[in-house]
């Protein structure tokens, strides 16, 4: 009888390997063709692998395949012999002889991949993701994001926060407003999750400490550089919370692990894409209302919305602090009780403002947190006073009826921090593929 | 200027510290109250952390505080003395002196959830599920959940798999049929997400070996134990394959390492669930057609669909290998086209089967994978078969015609894998909060 038994036994010389040899050793390794560079006598074959480009070279007389049997995007096999190089890639080259063709393409790229820098019109290169992503380039942007997962998950994994799945579609908006999508669930009216709060929180009464990574949703009609109707949330919530500071040092933390990550394991990346670390011990803190104040008397600007910050205000805040702080990071504190949610607790200090923050970086809100309303008649209160009626949040409403820790958390959104990471000032350039007002495909 | 640096001050004692304290010591814990039981001049307190149970003694005299002030699921603080008894739980108690109270339910537990076994219906046990997950047997199942997402994880980046996140509001189906929930996108007709199929395989072309972990939408309109309309996917998909089986002995060597990684890290809660971790080397195979055959003869059975198998088919199957092999896997190969989606591989050797597999894991399929078309004629040739017009995946016809290496994938649903594995028999009991057609709540 056939069995599988999990052995994997590929002969493919992946480029870790491949670097470990010597000099004049027989080598075999397969990859898509990025680009073929002729130069007379011979030619570069620059071979796509998982982890990197394989500089080959193709010698007249010596390689014994035709370079017209051959083209961008094949799937080839190629067998020959290694010479270090400190000019390529990795530092070495493959004198090929030989290259088996395993899949031909159809058609021939409808662009050059293989060009640094595309030049194509953010439209276009949405259109051609499937191609554009093949870049080089393009693909460090997303080993990038990864990195950044790995990192938020390795900091919430060692600190006790357990990690959990909670649905996407749901009965009742966690967020407010109109910006949520709506569907058709079995003849019901449901939505689409614009945030796992309910869920998040309803599991700091069982875990105490959790996180997730999922999709979020927002059906926001902004047709801006820095919305996405869909992004990757980055979230956690902690229980036994003494004060909201707690939930910025965890959050804190997790940045500085994502950081490191970057640093440690993902070198080639922001190397490639001049990735520039920020590198820090604290992040400064201000108050939402001295924020408005100071960027107001520093740069000479009336405030013109006393109740949120404009996207350019949060641009000067982050240069005001870059410039007298030398910090890429601001936790903007106290937001006013308007322009929270229900659930975000009030600061027993001054009612008009809550115990909750954003973290600009660079310029961009990225993340968003607060602590939460842990008591049952406050909340109720509260989601009266914001003209909610509690008995549509019956259920989640049961976790401040049985019994909840002062706790709070965060979300936060992946696509934003990677493109201040990377400085590309437009999120759909950090999102495989996006979604917005306009775009459904790819 | 305040600042903070992600140093995180806490002062509670976690059970992995208390469990290293000596005989006498002072120590101070936080938790919720899980059970009161009073013993006369006595109580046991139990407390519920975020990493176990400990039991606390409240002592007439000795304690400074009265049992009437507290109740269950009460946040508290207790501080008291360490006592090493074998018969607790984590093998020590707290003789506790004080406890603080930090906040009170607004109303008693619905249900006493420190029992063992709840022993609610299961329409009940899903209306209180904000409470029902606090019983210290249910926490366990989602830790269990946990640990197979971690093996999974741990197994896909180290074998180079690169973690992508795509998006759930798309413009076609990949799974074809009437199953899936339509939105209104921006004045748009648009769809959840039934797979990442197309953008796993996109990505193949990009990075070789992609995995997402990530929820799968479905409106199927079941009411079995083994159907969600919202499921947590895992997914894999890789390039250059030279045959489909190397597709199953990395499903396979995933599955080892997830049992592994339950094993190793979550031995307190395998040992709590009475989970019998399957022991395998191998996996055995059988074709689908030989199956059905085999099942026919040994149990006498009619063959009734014989493009499909029938849950209760699969049960037998696995019986079947179970008493024969000893195996709780089964990998059913090489499926009828019929019953594929357009994108899966035709056998070569026989065109009525295509190169694919489901694996069975005591009685239930947990995964469905297998080897796609490469090849554009060949694509849109099987989707005019299937009467799809390729002009409406046009974008994922992409990548077969600018090229694409031999590849295939797996999705497997972890709710399922779980239920297997704790034995459970409806897969509403391993998802946090299930979508069934009737649920949207909690």
């Amino acid at each position: 009888m056939e069995t599988v038994s999990g052995k994997i036994l590929s002969d493919d010389m992946e480029i870790k390997e491949l670097v470990s040899k010597n000099e004049g050793e027989k080598v075999k390794t397969h990859g898509m063709i990025y680009s073929i560079k002729p130069m007379g006598d011979f030619a570069f074959i620059i071979l796509r692998k998982r982890d990197g480009l394989v500089q080959c070279v193709y010698e007249k007389g010596i390689s014994k395949f035709d370079l017209s049997d051959i083209g961008c995007e094949y799937s080839v096999e190629v067998e020959g012999t290694l010479k270090k190089d400190d000019r390529s890639p990795n530092g070495f080259e493959i004198h090929a002889e030989t290259i088996d063709v395993i899949t031909k393409p159809h058609d021939e790229p409808a662009i050059n991949i293989s060009k640094r820098k595309l030049g194509l019109s953010l439209e276009k290169d949405i259109e051609l993701r499937p191609l554009t992503l093949r870049n080089n380039q393009k693909r460090a942007v997303f080993k990038i994001q990864e990195g950044i997962v790995k990192g938020f998950r390795k900091y919430m994994e060692d600190n006790g926060f357990t990690e959990i799945h909670t649905p996407k579609i749901v009965a009742t908006g966690a967020e407010g407003g109109a910006n949520i999508f709506k569907l058709d669930y079995f003849g019901k009216k449901a939505f689409l999750a614009q945030s796992p709060q309910f869920y998040k929180q309803t599991l700091v009464g069982v875990y105490e400490k959790v996180f997730e990574v999922a999709p979020v949703f927002r059906a926001e009609k902004h047709n801006t550089t820095r919305h996405l109707n869909e992004y990757v949330g980055l979230d956690f919530e902690m229980g036994f919370i003494k004060d909201f500071r707690e939930i910025m040092e965890v959050e804190t933390g997790a940045v500085k692990s994502m950081i490191s990550t970057l640093k440690n394991e993902y070198a080639k990346e922001v190397k490639m894409l001049n990735v520039v670390l920020p590198e820090f011990d604290e992040i400064p803190c201000v108050k939402f209302k001295d924020a408005k104040e100071m960027i107001a008397a520093e740069y000479n600007r009336k405030i013109k919305d006393p109740y949120d910050l404009e996207p350019e205000e949060e641009q000067l805040i982050s240069k005001l602090f870059k410039e007298k702080y030398n910090s890429d990071f601001v936790f903007v504190t106290h937001y006013p009780v308007k322009k929270r949610p229900f659930y975000a607790m009030d600061d027993p200090e001054n009612p008009k403002f809550t115990l909750s923050f954003d973290l600009l970086f660079r310029g961009l809100e990225i993340a968003t947190g607060g602590q939460r309303i842990h008591d049952y008649d406050e909340q109720v209160k509260k989601m009266i006073s914001k003209n909610l009626n509690p008995e549509d949040f019956e259920s989640y409403l049961m976790i401040h009826k049985y019994g909840m820790p002062p706790h709070g958390g965060i979300g936060m959104g992946l696509e934003r921090l990677c493109a201040r990471l990377i400085d590309e000032p437009n999120v759909r350039y950090t999102s495989l593929f996006p979604r917005d007002m306009t775009r459904l495909v790819p």
